[in-house]
């Protein structure tokens, strides 16, 4: 994990009985500095390494928590018009998306990403991957990915997603929303869809909305110091 | 609504339509002095009074969480060993107990109030109701009653339910758990079934355990204090 993480995420993996190795990045790409970690380590040990996100067999599990809001919506006799997901390096944007590009074609599907890591936008608009340079900051410790990954690129292209950012404001918002009205805790990077449902870049006048608002990786008093800023 | 509801669940309650009065209880019983205003008004404005937890209509219906329990447990192929629900004026336990008592006879159902407002396992330890004294205080403004009413008692009994109580710092504790753990906002009143559970006065080793945690009338602030004092 990049030293950064929170530490609320680093105690519960460890909780779990990992073994967490912490990377220093200094000026150079956090999430990229981690994976050469974690190659080193797989060569030197012998062990498997698991891509978090690059990987077609990670993006088709990814796309379980697809069909199972499909199988929310169908329990309610509903569809979803729209869906907002949040991406980093896209592995459950690209399972998701392509669970509803087949199942549910009709649903439009919106990626959020934060300011300055919106490399999986960048991409689509470009019709090639894009690496975004380093140097921007987000509260969004889990989407601060420079570049999408080749299998969640291709999945999201086949299921034609569209981009869009969120800032640092738009997710406190959106958490204390949640905590407020929804009563769930979301780590910033699990609020950022729905800080882009909230923030009104995407019309969603009269219709039926589906946010994967993923993640609560957050300690008490992180959540506390963002709420102060809210 | 008593004058020291929390502002969260006065502003939730009047922003689904409701005109909310409050009543100023003084040295008096705060759950008695709303109880006559609202039968006032009723007789007023010639309004229909649904009490809030003593009709057995009430108490029907409010088995439907338990029901829900039931349908939960049985997707999972599983039966609870244990149930732990915080009881008020016994309305929501009512209902759940009676539900398990005839489809899941073997669930031990444990009914939770905060100390000081344990008229129901009193009134369970005497076979009749007691009111319990004017004068303690508690985080937990909904179990805040001094006495269970005449159905929940009425089923709660039918059911077999034996109390426990539990404190202030045990029921921020278990907020604070839900928050880190579960993800989840709870108001006090919500978390005391969890706090129960937690604070090791039933033995659960080895068995299934549901937890009826409802509810999260909590403003942010207030929140944020208790969790100052956790």
């Amino acid at each position: 994990m990049p030293i950064d993480a929170p530490a609320a995420k680093r105690d519960a993996t460890a909780g779990y009985g990992a073994r967490v190795v912490l990377t220093d990045h200094g000026e150079r790409a956090r999430e990229e500095v981690a994976a050469a970690k974690a190659r080193e380590i797989a060569e030197t040990e012998g062990l498997a390494l698991l891509h978090p996100f690059d990987d077609p067999e990670i993006v088709a599990g990814q796309a379980g928590a697809g069909l199972e809001a499909l199988d929310q919506l169908a329990a309610k006799n509903a569809s979803a018009d729209l869906l907002f997901c949040s991406v980093g390096g896209g592995g459950l944007i690209g399972g998701v998306s392509l669970a509803f590009h087949y199942l549910s074609p009709a649903t439009e599907i919106i990626g959020v990403e934060p300011e300055g890591f919106n490399g999986m936008g960048s991409s689509l608009a470009h019709g090639s991957i894009e690496t975004m340079p380093i140097g921007p900051k987000s509260i969004c410790d889990g989407l601060m990915s420079r570049r999408p990954g080749d299998a969640p690129f291709a999945a999201v292209k086949t299921a034609g997603v569209r981009g869009v950012t969120v800032d640092d404001s738009s997710v406190r918002r959106a958490m204390r929303i949640a905590f407020e009205r929804m009563k769930l805790v979301l780590e910033p990077s699990g609020a950022a869809s729905l800080a882009a449902l909230l923030g009104g870049k995407v019309d969603v006048k009269d219709k039926t909305v589906l946010v994967v608002a993923t993640g609560g990786n957050v300690s008490l008093a992180d959540f506390m110091a963002h709420m102060n800023h809210a």
